[in-house]
């Protein structure tokens, strides 16, 4: 057990504080001769580095990875892992820890300050410490490498929901996903995000959203029953990062009210080894292992709790008082939750990868290929 | 690790399937000292029980259970756990493998018969093997235990949602959950759901449900960041119950759409050490640390995919074919869930007793029973 | 975590005490596919099994076990394990709890009375509850699953020290360690061993021993630096086992005394993939990983302290008496020690061979038959 | 479970090569409020850093740790630990890789070369990269945290033998400890092993040794059986370190030749809670807990396998040829060990005394002074 690692074959146990002078985590377990850099790792951190748009925070942070073990030159020369622990770390250099001596001795309402203080007796206050976001930082840097560790997968993901607004699901269109500040696969709810987020960061408040993941690529087998099922360990790393409240798995809560007809997903001979499925409520997860079919979770974050209007709270002492969140926060930190959502997957998909070969002996001989070509599109239906 | 082990400190790892000779499972790491007896652990695998009323399945199972390890007589002549394996078992008496002949070939959608094949190529196809919630008998009598360690705990469920129809929430009445064969807390959908389940119940289909687990009497500090967050595994605890496809805590889903000053539970001056919060849109978690209010989480149950309606599928051959699902079944495996969900929760929540005990140092010494009496009564709110 | 449990992805936890109604294991991360009879196991605990020769004690115990999950008839009606945890049980039948009346109150010399008071406050006294040496019947049963899961392993082990008595390694005859009630080597020194043993055993008192455990047929790269290294978990698994107060690998102790050239094994061309090692000092490991060659253990086991003489000791309110340990005893433990110590080191090997195809994905492709060719017969060498 | 992690609440994980930038280690689950400062850690690295003496290696590293992360100044401004992870890293400054490249190709006789080729295909050879006994700087960082865990614990550590020189256990003398090159107790003996010592320096050759670890101050109850035994535990600690081929708890392999009287340490009257023991054969451990007295561990450690005689060895193409292992390498690493086998033991007894807390509730209120001022001098009596 540990406090601070996550996964078993494959493992990242993460360390550091907001402002301290470093972050970093540690993969253990990583199979041996993945080719990997750290330009590679970098287009990853790079898709949830801060200052990007004016809907995250302004906090300049250029997120440098360094990899400082764990990775050496092949006969070939190439970069791969060698098996041995990868140490991956990265510099906080814009730091302006002036900004929260006010919440010192103040707990904020909706943050972990005064859970903290009662449980340690002593935190560093300073952008959050250990409670800040910016731990995820050292999770996109390990699920980069963890998205290698599966032959064929590809993990996806995207906001479908900010506030009260949804997308529609019928514009979904994953290349419209990077071309937003939103990661919104929905052009026409990115243009009302907007709209809607602007009014929201000038009024000082903040706003939740959801977002959703989606792997395809993945070999049916992983996951193993009970205690280990995939979707179980996909919703503990989902429900690991900050402010999430909420998570689910193909069709979710809705489930709830759907008939057994309606909601068990019927099977069709398809490629040998590779059954069609007609619908996917499962999520491509039945009894806690992989079906084949795209892996689907969404999960919930709530709003930034950094807000700027001034909220009732008592202070250490247990004093009455009122506390403004200053500092540079997400008004949405649901954005770019996107990015971290699907490092996790990768993190869980790679872990349980090495499990299930682990004690099957199965390896992904499996046309992987084959296996994207007949899936339905629309994963969610 | 473990597949199928759950829980660190206190830890239970289950063993059995549906029709083999008994369950079981192992309590480990339980503290010495607590009184527990076989009646005691009865009571609360009796409400789980099957065939206590018409909605639930037919299958007559005692569920009794047994000892064989870990409890002696202390110096008082009192039955008492030693802090060694506690072993617990059913027998498993009224299986009737005959009515699964039929589904040894087919994948039935929504069951784990093609993961299981695929993963294991062998499989135990008899009432679903290990797949079956029978396995769930075993977690409730570990849940028995778990209760007893933390002092002052209290964790109840009452199911909230059946199908499409919900409870109304200002109706909310603990008393009521034990007077109709559903765990409801409001009378007045106890009445419609059971028109709702006759109806499910005689067209031969299905339905699913949502149910709701509050615990209070929860001290502050359990929980630990980051992947040891007392959300996180509560979490994936309920996830690893059968059927399951989405879990949230406090607001959850809801908070998605909630502004920053909506969302954030403002705190004013309580009794020493337990702050009065406003509301509990956190669901008694900050961080992942628990804050001393009601520890509130949601779980959505999809509907029993084991309906008399034919059904396409595959057999493992890969040939097209049909299937019914005869077989003594629940119309709505939810109902059941209310005690099972109560279980696991009680299971984290030791664990992270024991857990935050062994960091910190710091046991139950706060006063749980002012900490009850200045509480909020609707903790949902 | 787990208090109780041993091994990662093969994994046993064990439950039960001496006179309770029966000790048992669960097997968890099994593969699948592996047949396995109870007819099987029987065969190991056989050797283990009380009562067989008067060095051994008189307690009848048949040691019977019985399968209770995760064995199933595969396609072809053979019985195989199903990836699913294996419940081993097996009943006591032959406790006479009230030969411990007496130390119910008093705490004997070397053994865990004491400790269990003042740890737990609670204890079974009864033939000495969960610290007897009877749990070990259970790592055996877990044991001879284990064997069958690295293909081509054999784990054979031997007694080689009884008191002050040596063997003659110049001896050494595998075929004799079944000829004699010692699981001696050496047929000379089992003779001298007979008569000392009856000295002991008619004066009350009791001997230590020390007992080689060698596995040939272990592919090369089982185990992981660091934490993980082979070696260590070996001789985490037989300093498990009661009263064994030292362990080693290949010369281990005798290393101590040698020059660099003396120890480190040269190598030599072979095989492809299996060098030849001139010597075997590392006992078949290097760095923690295995070589191929035999892999070396030994461990020493201390004299049984259940003696018939009276020795110093307090009561648990601290007065000083004394104590006499009636009871049926082994004279010397080590002996039955052997079939022990062959269980652990399969099981260590089990979970290795897992844990390292599931992070490098080679399985046991090598031929091993090759390997065991042109192995040195004497791996002690 | 992890492959380069040590300890469950008191976890450490470790990375780093030899000759890469840095190594590291984060301590996870230290409790918060231990008040830690580098210059403290600096003062354990200094007892293990190379290059003081003439009989280490010369590479010339300061070993400067730099603490990144969990500690924090309380309201006092005293930097104490918060109870989240520690980060401590080491930069490589002498590196030297250009003295490998002979042996980028062969394997080293004794050494890890074969069985990292084989296992992971690629390896980092300079310097031996992972399996570098450079590694164990990080473990001795960590254990200058962990021995501030446990209140009143003193864990020491002495070299007993060097090649076939023993001490004579009349002279020991804990003051002569830090009074010559190679910790011995024995000053006489450190003088005949000077003139050794000098002699396989000179000779290009090497020699092993026997380390004894004495820990004191451990409460009574610390370990668990089965499977979590505290020696069990020391045992795999210990082994973890690079090149121990044996471990021991008290009496160890002697115990083998002894008989039930002269080995079960009798026990009289003493301090409340605190009864005197007789003697300490048993190394401080019955049944897997701790009794009170000095915890006594020993182990071997092989001779460096680095030596400038040629050996006989194949290089990565399976070809015969020679190798002499230039760089900079201890003629006896025994001797820097003694400080990482004290980091190993302090480390063991902070991870189990947090269980023990967690699991009981028991804290160190026990009187340890008046513990210490009784318990026997010679601790290996």
């Amino acid at each position: 057990m540990s406090h601070n690692s996550f996964g078993h074959l494959f493992r990242i146990t993460t360390w550091g504080e907001s402002h301290g002078p470093a972050i970093g985590c540690v993969v253990d377990g990583c199979p041996p001769g993945i080719p990997i850099t750290e330009a590679e790792i970098q287009s990853y951190l790079d898709k949830r580095r801060p200052g990007q748009s004016k809907y995250t925070t302004q906090r300049k942070e250029p997120d440098t990875v360094e990899i400082l073990s764990g990775v050496f030159a092949n006969d070939e020369g190439e970069q791969v892992t060698t098996g041995t622990p990868i140490a991956l770390q990265i510099k906080n250099v814009d730091a302006r820890s002036k900004d929260y001596g006010d919440i010192k001795d103040k707990f904020r309402p909706g943050h972990a300050d005064y859970t903290y203080a009662e449980k340690y007796g002593v935190r560093d206050y300073r952008g959050s410490g250990r409670a800040s976001a910016r731990e995820t930082a050292t999770r996109v840097a390990a699920g980069a490498v963890a998205r290698k560790v599966v032959p064929g997968l590809r993990v996806r993901g995207a906001l479908v929901q900010v506030g009260p607004h949804k997308i529609d699901r019928a514009n979904w269109n994953w290349d419209a996903v990077n071309e937003n500040p939103f990661f919104c696969p929905d052009p026409k709810a990115a243009e009302i995000w907007a709209d809607f987020l602007d009014e929201v960061r000038k009024s000082g408040s903040s706003t939740g959203a959801v977002i959703e993941i989606v792997a395809d690529g993945v070999p049916v087998g992983l996951g193993a029953p009970l205690y280990a099922k995939l979707d179980q360990d996909i919703c503990s790393g989902l429900m690991s990062i900050n402010a999430v409240k909420g998570v689910e798995i193909g069709s979710g809560f809705e489930a709830a009210a759907l008939s057994g007809e309606e909601n068990a997903d019927e099977i069709r001979n398809g490629p040998p080894g590779w059954p069609t499925f007609l619908s996917n409520h499962a999520g491509g997860i039945l009894g806690g292992i992989s079906t084949g079919q795209p892996v689907v979770a969404r999960f919930a974050v709530k709003p930034t709790s950094s807000i700027l209007q001034p909220r009732n709270t008592i202070d250490k002492d247990g004093n009455n008082t009122e506390v403004v969140t200053k500092g540079r926060h997400d008004p949405c930190v649901g954005i770019r939750a996107v990015p971290i959502g699907e490092a996790m997957v990768a993190i869980v998909l790679a872990d349980h990868y090495l499990r299930h070969r682990g004690q099957t002996g199965q390896d992904a001989a499996q046309d992987i290929d084959a296996n994207l070509d007949w899936l339905p599109t629309d994963s969610s239906s």
